[in-house]
């Protein structure tokens, strides 16, 4: 893309953020259904491309779509609810006890046009029209979209359906746009008409653009969704009442997808002595090949797994393979080892990083009531942690983990596997560094709607002057939580 | 400082924050009136050493001291209300329409270990016991203050007074904790035990902080507020229904704390041709000497003022005073000037800056339908922006000036002055850069809990091992949003 061509899309995006802020919800949330119904409407042409350029199936991206879909639909339901407005009306107050409280009035507004970077392994969900884009365009924010290079053609059939969906309904030219290459993602992310931006990716990506976006002369917020080893805990008795059951959701929870998904169980401890060997095995010969989403992702498992399987003291369950062809595209079926926990301390710098395709280590360890010290002095940051424990289970051990789990995640599960995010108002997609850089919101869910709003105040506003959400009468319904005059006399008491 | 004491303090502040969050709302809340009752019954020793470090005046003083014990009962109140959690619990749901949903339940934990610098102009509301370690403290996470130069011994007895208060109250050792010298408060900032960083200050020194917070191994957020100019715009109807009123607040907000607030007016915009002279004249020479905080503000106000005084086209209407004694303390008048805009465009760089002390720039204009363009051509981001106008006064010139107002602070005001922020739930204390580092959330009012701590969800939890929060009995009796099942079959039909 030129200079002017980015030029033009972000004097767009700017033009079109005080138009699209200014549709009220009930309009705002047609479009997004719209987008949609679109979407769902185009489903044979866009999956089918979705296909030959991720290799990805038929079933899981026509899921995906629906799931898209869906998010829009929600984020619909979530602009005309308007609690995301947390809308907050402090009564003037003549007796307050610093003096008299002026009349203020709180409201949460869209930040202006964000950037998006896309991810390559949702071609749908995590890219042109997926969560933060669907939770911006909620927000009243228009989105510039920097598309992946592993769908190009999916990403402009993608944006050409949803902004034509759009703007039938209403939306101004430019609320969403698309721009592709590396460099012009740089060049827009530091463009001042930009106010926040997102990205799911790789921890080196993610960390060189969130520097970026902190070191603009107007620093802005970047909400980045790196890396995580999402490691599942199991107990001895979690293991005696349900061996098999959980030796399948886990193999499947790896092969899924190719194990290309960010909240892929990339470590699994269980009780040393479990002889794993035979059922993994089986498991994971049953998995049919599958195609690498593109040769860099191939090369990049391709190193991880050489690195895995050379590593002194690997025990392999599963040699799984690997094939190449000539275009470095790759096929993989699933790798699964397992290690004693002491030698994945020692070999911490060969194992511990995240291996982005189907491949699993079974950490063994000796004593449940370290599980919690030995996690904390593995792991960083991730994004989900999962406990699989028997039932009524509540041993001193498993409140150390889930208190570690608490610490160190975004969610925290019980029995099941991580992968399959909910798209759900109590969703959080989203931990400490280096699984964001920026745990304080989610990617998934409605709650992120946030990242794209800011608060501002009216003080003493006349009534006419007012935005709608804040005023008396409320013409858009939202909740308002108002402060009556008088509370602050009994402030401290705590009754 | 010596290295070993950083140490200790980082290590007692880690140790103190799962024993923090711990605590029991109800508790926690205990312990918060407990540090107010305990600052306030030594308010004399305290406002006169304030007094004698900051030469603010005993009456600002006294209230001020007030206004912080208020705010640590009013986050009492926060605490017990649990609102701030933002619990969400989603039902699990056998007919979602994505398939099964699982049980989802997500709310609000604190961070961690706090690192906020202290500002010099508030002795008590921005400093060791303000606000951002009232909200810190309120959401469960220990701080470390990092005290201004210009209020040590202040910053030590006050400490001392509201630690004690809180361990007496049952707060684990470390809760809160004083350390100052620049050097060591940018060696703390990049501890990896520190969590979350805030700051009141110059733009320049809270810029170097931001840089440092983003740049760490682990990024961790940092609220800063910096600097604002808080432009007020006055109609001519409005001139014309209330001249004298204007005029009495403009000065007495600019020459309240001899200027030294950081959302002091820094321009007003009035009708050309409006004869200010005598009335801004008379008004400010009634204004006693008043000492600047410290040597340094002093010599910073120096310069801005001789900027200006010295920027051709520039009327002075009263040059006020600066007197420096031989240790560069300095006392001052107001001085306040005119400019035409015209002038204010040419000479931008000599005069928009913030000038930190009892000086304002009135800008002459000639047609109130330009001023939203002029106003978006001369500022950035500030805290605050004011209107001015006749009653009923709704035109389109200053619903332009209302969004413009929207677009570039966090609080609109109506009448009034900027300084003076109430302590409420609806206050909104932040704005666009360079007013604030990050414009998502408040530094005043109990929103800004917010700051100080990350969503996490627990999936498929069995009861027994939930969060008290989360609990279907609730044990805590705070507010819980819940999506029941069967709600997706009808998204996107927007009933």
């Amino acid at each position: 893309m030129t200079d002017q061509d980015l030029e033009m899309i972000a004097a767009r995006a700017a033009e079109a953020a005080p138009l699209w802020a200014a549709v009220p919800p009930r309009r705002r949330a047609h479009a997004l259904v719209a987008a949609a119904d679109a979407l769902l409407a185009a489903e044979s042409e866009l999956v089918a491309t979705a296909e030959e350029e991720t290799g990805l199936s038929d079933a899981r991206l026509s899921g995906e779509l629906k799931r898209t879909a869906v998010q829009l639909k929600l984020f619909a339901e979530v602009v005309v609810d308007g609690s995301y407005l947390d809308v907050r009306i402090d009564d003037a107050d003549p007796n307050f006890v610093l003096g008299v409280r002026p009349d203020v009035r709180r409201y949460r507004v869209p930040v202006g046009p964000v950037l998006n970077f896309a991810a390559s392994n949702f071609p749908f969900a995590f890219s042109v029209a997926g969560g933060d884009t669907a939770a911006a365009l909620a927000a009243g924010c228009p989105v510039i979209v920097k598309a992946h290079s592993g769908h190009p053609r999916l990403s402009l059939m993608t944006a050409d359906v949803v902004s034509r969906a759009l703007e039938s309904a209403g939306a101004p030219r430019g609320t969403l746009q698309v721009i592709s290459g590396q460099q012009a993602g740089v060049d827009m992310l530091k463009d001042p008409r930009i106010k926040a931006g997102s990205f799911t990716g790789s921890i080196r990506i993610g960390r060189m653009l969130a520097d970026i976006a902190a070191a603009r002369p107007t620093p802005i917020p970047f909400y980045g969704e790196l890396g995580s080893v999402n490691p599942v805990f199991v107990t001895p008795a979690a293991l005696e009442e349900n061996a098999e059951g959980i030796l399948d959701g886990f193999v499947s929870s790896v092969a899924g997808s190719a194990g290309q998904l960010c909240t892929k169980p990339g470590f699994l401890f269980a009780p040393a002595g479990a002889s794993f060997a035979e059922g993994i095995a089986t498991r994971a010969e049953r998995v049919p090949e599958h195609r690498l989403l593109n040769p860099g992702i191939t090369s990049g498992y391709q190193s991880r797994r050489d690195a895995v399987l050379n590593t002194p003291g690997v025990t392999v369950l599963a040699e799984g393979s690997l094939r190449v062809d000539g275009e470095g595209q790759g096929w993989a079926t699933p790798t699964i080892v397992s290690v004693p926990v002491e030698v994945l301390k020692e070999q911490r710098d060969a194992l511990l990083d995240e291996s982005f395709g189907p491949l699993s280590i079974i950490v063994e360890y000796d004593d449940p009531a370290k599980l919690a010290s030995i996690a904390d002095e593995l792991f960083e940051g991730n994004l989900t942690g999962t406990v699989h424990a028997a039932r009524g289970e509540n041993s001193a051990a498993i409140r150390a983990l889930v208190a570690w789990l608490t610490h160190s995640t975004g969610r925290v599960l019980f029995g099941g596997w991580p992968t399959g995010v909910a798209v759900t108002p109590a969703m959080q997609h989203g931990g400490p560094w280096p699984s964001t850089t920026n745990d304080s919101s989610t990617s998934v869910g409605t709650a992120a709607i946030a990242r794209f709003t800011r608060p501002v105040a009216f003080q003493n506003a006349p009534g006419e002057l007012l935005p709608e959400p804040l005023r008396d009468d409320n013409p858009w319904s939202v909740p308002q939580h108002r402060t009556p005059a008088g509370e602050s006399q009994s402030w401290g008491s705590l009754e």
